[in-house]
């Protein structure tokens, strides 16, 4: 295989017309499955080529795994230096390859439901330590079941899009009467969202997680933006709401299960051993190395403040998966779940700011000399990764970015 | 007026060939607006007409105030007896009237996102006594945000749907492991959804309390089936999840604002007063009468269990709104707010069977001779209200209804 390089799905970039396609990545640019959907003639994906047709993903999401791989083939052939299909098809080909750099990315999928788990182990006990104590630092339930909550769809924004520092409650001071005024501690949280795919399940269906294989579509790089303040004080007893609905960033490129297969590693060992509706025989999880970038709005330095793995995550997606649904809520193709932050079990490796900082008592200090401890007005987060495999293959997620803007003031 | 009864808009009913149509109901009866949507010709709906011939009234939803103004005064004009434009065309009769009897109901709206809120102080205050104790019972946040939290969208389900007793985690014995297995405290809550309209907002769009009134579309019941024992275990530190994404009931017919009007009480008195961004002027709290009616599966006897008022809410939906936008979440027409459990303070107004059994102590008696602590299988829960006026006026909502079915075994 010469020329594919990686199969990452993605959607939604108007060419000409500003129409949103479907679309390969393929090194600097994009194959436009719109104009080659008649090319998709296998048995499966023959009579199912209007799904390429479409703006959003939502609906080849919805067909099955063995679809899926179909057109991940197909792909393949079409794009070897020996198939001469699209080769010697100079008008086709012509209307087929758009540049990267002239599209423009939207959010691949209408996402119905949006779910927040908190699968990281380390994560999880540095918060634990941080608002309790080490002794106390794992909730009693946290290694029972992938602790996760529903999230807001309609505020998922895909790379690039600027987020704004919120307004909202906070309690400066113990005891004392909240203050409304801007964030102070805005923070990033590094984390991998997945894609559900698979037909739509009826409410009252469960999906184990040794069911949930054919269910998992592809993933994304996820930038959770955190209010830390607004959440301390939101937060109980329902959990997060308004510090975390004012934005989630994602990467525009879907790496599917498929293409990630090379990456694949020892899931994380669990004790106590799971539920069986929580367990699976098959290996679910990737070596993907993440990286988190912070540069300042006020200088050109790049400065890499976390470098982190996705394989740290304690819970599977497909246990995530099997606990979203084990009291029958249904599912939809195109619904999301966040992994939670994914910090490793070393300090460089903490998934967002209020770790790498430790709650601001560890300033992180950049290259341009500035400090931090929380996120600035003006500074940009760039989230990258990529999975590595044993045979020294590298699957590309691309970036995941987005510029911190200063408060609006209330008027 | 005479024909004109009430002004609930609903979508959805399959006539002779399945298709789904936005319509209001009137009487016995449901005027299809899909046949008479070119009747819509006021200065504001005359280029709109579009919107009443789609299957859910999401586009409706996202016009104007002025515009859903314009629409009741076109029915009402329609519908009146003096009005000769229907009643003397009998080919458009026939088509436009459907039985409520013959028709299917479906949910309303596509729900983009559905947030769910804790809005009774009689609620809140009740279920931090059983769970804390009476000098705690309220958490330090609640009296100065209305608190809330992300729900499940896919879930949402039309009154009629049954409900399956779900499976999930409880901990039964403090300090032990925890055990797998059907849930065993299965409870409804008695609760109202306010449907969210006009042109969606910007990400990092605030709206405040005071600009609000032109965001409120209408009201539905809402049960929001609980698993108690499932809920109590999983919910620290992120809030419900599994225990609510089950299943929550709507009613078919959304009764708008303007319906209201004659229902408008009193706002709930607050202290502390709000921030500036949760203040409005004007009233938005509406005397609308609730009961809940449980029938055991194993007789024919309906017991009512519980008679509340929607008035008895502190935070008015206006106040959920601003609070859900304040850090800049972007909203969709079509959005659903849930109100939380709306008890008043006396034993017989409590709006769950946690609080009217008193988490067990105080078993219901129905007038059957059986006892109830929580819902048992083949129980049905129905949900009544009724809006009324100064004026003896008297706006009905129909029914919520759900029937809950027995767990399916584990394999």
């Amino acid at each position: 295989m010469k020329s594919f390089i990686e199969y990452s799905v993605d959607t939604d970039f108007p060419i000409q017309n500003n129409e949103k396609h479907i679309g390969v990545a393929i090194g600097e640019w994009i194959l436009d499955l719109n104009v080659i959907s008649h090319l998709f003639n296998g048995p499966l994906l023959k009579d199912k080529q209007n799904v390429f047709k479409e703006e959003k993903l939502n609906s080849f999401m919805g067909l099955t795994k063995p679809h899926w791989i179909e057109a991940r083939n197909t792909l393949q052939s079409l794009l070897d230096v020996s198939n001469t299909t699209l080769h010697n098809d100079n008008e086709l080909r012509q209307k087929a390859f758009v540049k990267q750099i002239d599209a423009k990315m939207h959010v691949p999928a209408d996402i119905g439901d949006y779910t927040d788990f908190y699968s990281s182990i380390h994560h999880a006990t540095n918060v634990g330590i941080m608002f309790r104590s080490k002794e106390n630092a794992l909730m009693p339930n946290w290694k029972y079941l992938p602790v996760g909550y529903h999230g807001r769809s309609s505020s998922i924004v895909i790379s690039g899009t600027p987020i704004r520092r919120p307004y909202g409650q906070t309690l400066p001071v113990e005891g004392a009467d909240p203050f409304f005024g801007p964030c102070r501690l805005m923070d990033f949280e590094l984390e991998m969202g997945c894609f559900v795919g698979g037909p739509p399940t009826e409410l009252g269906e469960r999906v184990t997680a040794q069911q949930a294989t054919d269910r998992i579509f592809g993933f994304v790089l996820m930038n959770d933006w955190s209010a830390r303040d607004i959440q301390k004080w939101e937060y109980v007893p329902l959990g997060p709401f308004t510090a975390k609905n004012l934005g989630t960033s994602i990467s525009p490129w879907i790496v599917t299960v498929e293409a990630l297969r090379p990456a694949i590693v020892d899931n994380y060992p669990q004790d106590p051993p799971p539920f069986s509706y929580l367990k699976h025989d098959d290996k679910f999880n990737f070596n993907i190395k993440l990286e988190v970038d912070l540069k300042s709005g006020k200088s050109p330095a790049v400065t890499t403040i976390c470098r982190s793995n996705y394989r740290f995550l304690y819970w599977t997606v497909k246990q995530q998966l099997a606990q979203q649904t084990i009291t029958g809520c249904n599912i939809r193709p195109g619904d999301l779940l966040g992994s939670g932050t994914i910090s490793g079990d070393t300090p460089d490796s903490y998934g967002s700011m209020l770790e790498l900082a430790w709650r601001g008592t560890k300033p992180i200090r950049l290259v341009d000399g500035e400090e931090r401890k929380f996120i600035q007005d003006g500074d940009t987060i760039t989230l990258r990764g990529y999975a590595a495999g044993l045979d020294g293959v590298r699957i590309g997620f691309g970036k995941c970015e987005g510029t911190l803007l200063p408060a609006t003031p209330f008027e």
